[in-house]
């Protein structure tokens, strides 16, 4: 099914996912018959999508132009920019385009789906110009909480389009790769059409702090630590895992590298030369277990809470090689992702009751952010100059702010974009507007299903999971009509039956008397019956204890 | 069934809950034949307590000694420390003592269960000393975020234990009435067996910052609002709505109260005397359609996002009398309460689409806390001078804080008590420890059912939350064993029915092909065959969609 576009106009953007949330970030442009994409990335289910294992874009739009996709072109390799390539890709295979750190995630992650040797992956380097159809795309070197990071220049014969990917604009980074301010300012000077920035922190004032202030941190605990210190930090944080490293030998203490993704990404940033550890500095769990206590750093992953993981089950002691103790530190090295607060702050109570100290970004500098903050993203506009201003990245108050940041450093607002996931951004002669919107919007995986889990599914567990279920068996004889089986109920997550069958006994009673009632006037029609037995009994439940179970009479003809 | 605790032994304070989590607030002392309660708080479900409503203590170590309960002490009118009193009362009802705000507040929860005519509330002033038994209680005036709280000077055979309830050293609170360190003092210079002192802001460094300072963040934010405004807060926080009705007042606006709380709270504290509102300064809806927009000011409840509240209905576009517009302005005047930030971050998205500007703690100074910090902790811990301290009100981690705290200040780390819910701590000769536990632990209240729901049922929940259920229904005959129905299969939450019928199909066969196998063999016992049933689908979900329903397999014999 074509959507009703004119495929005539200009230029075309159309972000499929990451404006108005945070992550699932993904973006079209289109001109004539070429289309390039921007990142295709996953999204962590909220709370409500229960059951839910990741999200997706909705790439409908894009499976309708097959023939046009000319390449992917990926900002960096955090899962929230290449989460969805072993789903997308099932579906359009271009050629991927990415710095060499990050590819080197990519294809660690393909792997796991068998994909790895199917795909067409293309290291660029900042500063490399890559040409797609139309399209002539620059990749700028930005500072990031991963190392590699690149925003684009995108030339399309509409003029350029400026996407920042994510980023900050760090001093002092690890590596000392700036972000590359000269870039950026080149195409200022030269006219840009449209800038596309990160949002994420756009309700931080000032300057975000630089990378290198978590490694000062670092050099003031360790050597205060009398015994053990554990560092939990995400995995692709390569820069941190090296202040770490370093801190580690500054004082003496050997490194364990703890969680799958923590070792298999360490190992491809240091075959790929971003990470510089000494093969004596690592140790394994048999050497971490004779060394002495003062002599050992841990960094690992799970710093979530996720309760599988090997942080969680130190903390609740249930760790079968690694036992706390009191004098062990343990240091959090890593933001409190929102919506995660709560499992974080039960995994610090647990390393408490351990007997362990710790740190954690609350109380202490362990961790900074990889985004900027307001001062960095009006240094950017004001470099970049753009005609029109798209905010990116973000929730819709994030988008709502850093539009009206832009329109205080003078741009007026009919030129800033406020554009939500679907809407098609046109542009044409110079100007541009918001000219229609397309479906899109999010798959569910859960298990190996991708998109079968739908809102009528997840109703029905949200509704599950407040009162539970009631089962209802009723067998009729097909003939007759006359009841020959029950009614008989079974429930779980309702009442705890064990405790509870006089109360399910009175229900059943409920029942009974219904179907009596309605035996001799409604017998031929069984869908009736059994709304009334669910109203009947909804009735009963909310009136005795005020709960309301989802109800499932079923009538069995026989 | 008697706990095996000596009853001989001096005093004894037994945490029935607070410590080792937020809220549920209540502590039992103990001397002899007298038994004298602080408070008796709820605690809101937390995010796995599916289903939840609300959570109070287990009070059996109560009802086991009900003939020794002298009274309940109330230290302020929070939902965390009065919230069980419904509950509670039922099952023992001895005087109740608080300020006259707390009381009327009280009042107004147990009138909602037709309990306000049976119990004995008692009013006291700050500096009133109660006799209770052995005990002998001084009321200490403290400032919270809510008015007329108090701390406790319990005077005991063994000596005087201070326990502060909720406090902070506002140095400017809004009527006045600073936290009264000078009968802190004095108790303090005359010596001071205990202190049980307020947690919950331990890892906040320096001062809290005063109520008065909310007031003026109002002065600067309304008369820049363009048109209404509308703010949040909690409906027990009279001095904020006191402030927000004195900045309405300031700038020209009327004041609309909306939510049932709001409502009810403003008129028991204006009749009691502690806000101050000139009628005609209060308007109702129709007035206030009537009014300039620039002339509004509604105060209302809803500030956590709770989804039927009016403040989420407006922002969601679905309130019948109030529209928002581009130009009208929310401020979220309360606390991001853990667990919600996803809740309130959904709402101020909602409330940007619809074109408000919104301001929130995070963003702008329009809340405070109403716990100490740090150093406020300290300048009362030097004050009183205890000879054991027993940190409270708070989880784990913020206990261990608490009590390093302590010992920084020179306490011996031996008189540091960290106890949790259900340790017993026992005096004697000026000497404290803790000498056991008894069975304490969280009572769910689920609709009517009160404590009917527990960790079995929970975990069905969350199962039936995830993957949802699965129903397999087979008819046997009685006599023979032979299958005269089925087997069907029905499923909620699982996978969408209408569009997997197909995949629903091939589950079927799979059973039907596992009846075949095991009819012969084991027809006799039909608890094995369900086994059997559950285990062969669960392999097939997991294999073939790697989902792990709940699955009830229903052998029905007719």
């Amino acid at each position: 099914m074509e959507t009703p576009i004119s495929d005539s106009i200009g230029l075309k953007i159309i972000p499929l996912g990451g404006l108005g949330e945070i992550g699932l970030n993904m973006a079209v442009f289109e001109y004539g018959d070429d289309i390039v994409i921007v990142d295709c990335g996953l999204m962590f289910p909220e709370p409500d999508m229960l059951g839910i294992d990741i999200v997706i874009p909705d790439i409908t739009y894009l499976i309708e132009r097959l023939d046009k996709v000319r390449g992917i072109l990926l900002t960096h390799g955090h899962e929230d920019h290449i989460g969805a390539l072993p789903f997308v890709l099932r579906q359009l295979n271009p050629p991927i385009y990415g710095t060499a750190l990050t590819l080197g995630f990519v294809r660690e992650k393909l792997k796991e789906y068998e994909l790895d040797n199917k795909v067409d992956l293309r290291v660029v380097r900042p500063r490399d110009v890559v040409d797609l159809g139309v399209f002539s795309v620059e990749f700028i070197r930005v500072a990031h909480s991963i190392v590699d990071g690149c925003g684009l220049a995108i030339g399309t014969p509409e003029g350029v389009v400026i996407h920042t990917g994510d980023f900050k604009l760090d001093q002092t980074p690890v590596d000392g790769e700036l972000t590359d301010l000269a870039t950026f300012s080149r195409y200022g000077e030269a006219g840009v059409l449209a800038l596309m920035a990160d949002s994420t922190n756009v309700e931080r004032e000032g300057y975000t702090l630089s990378e290198k202030l978590v490694g000062d941190a670092f050099d003031e605990i360790f050597p205060r630590c009398p015994q053990r210190v554990i560092v939990a930090a995400f995995s692709s944080n390569i820069h941190r895992v090296q202040q770490v490293v370093e801190a580690a030998a500054r004082c003496g203490r050997k490194v364990l590298l703890n969680g799958r993704s923590m070792i298999a990404n360490v190992q491809i940033a240091r075959e790929l030369g971003y990470l510089r550890i000494p093969d004596d500095l690592l140790i394994d769990l048999k050497e971490m277990n004779r060394l002495p206590k003062e002599q050992i750093c841990m960094i690992t992953t799970g710093s979530q809470g996720e309760p599988m993981s090997a942080l969680t089950r130190i903390a609740m002691d249930d760790h079968k090689q690694i036992k706390l103790e009191e004098g062990d530190t343990v240091i959090l090295s890593s933001r409190f992702i929102p919506g995660n607060e709560k499992t974080i702050s039960d995994l610090i109570n647990h390393l408490y009751r351990r007997g362990a100290e710790v740190y954690h970004e609350k109380v202490s500098e362990v961790h900074v952010s990889g985004h900027a903050s307001q001062e960095e993203l009006k240094l950017l506009q004001n470099l970049v100059r753009p005609r029109y201003f798209i905010p990116v990245h973000g929730e819709y108050r994030h988008l709502v702010k850093h539009g009206q940041l832009a329109q205080r450093l003078g741009l007026p607002k009919e030129r800033c974009i406020l554009a939500v996931n679907g809407d098609v951004i046109a542009f044409s002669n110079g100007e541009g507007c918001i000219i229609d919107r397309i479906e899109t919007g999010r798959v569910f995986v859960d298990g190996k299903g991708v998109g079968d889990v739908g809102n009528v599914v997840l109703k029905d567990r949200k509704h599950l999971s407040e009162d539970g279920m009631v089962v209802v068996i009723i067998g009729i004889n097909q003939g007759s009509g006359e009841i020959i089986y029950g009614p008989d109920i079974v429930s779980r997550g309702f009442v705890f039956e064990d405790e509870s069958q006089e109360y399910l006994d009175e229900a059943k009673k409920v029942v009974v008397d219904t179907l009596a009632l309605v035996n001799t006037e409604v017998r031929a029609d069984w869908s009736e019956v059994k709304l009334e037995v669910r109203r009947v009994l909804r009735r009963f439940f909310n009136k005795t204890i005020e709960r309301r179970p989802v109800i499932l009479p079923l009538v069995l003809e026989m």
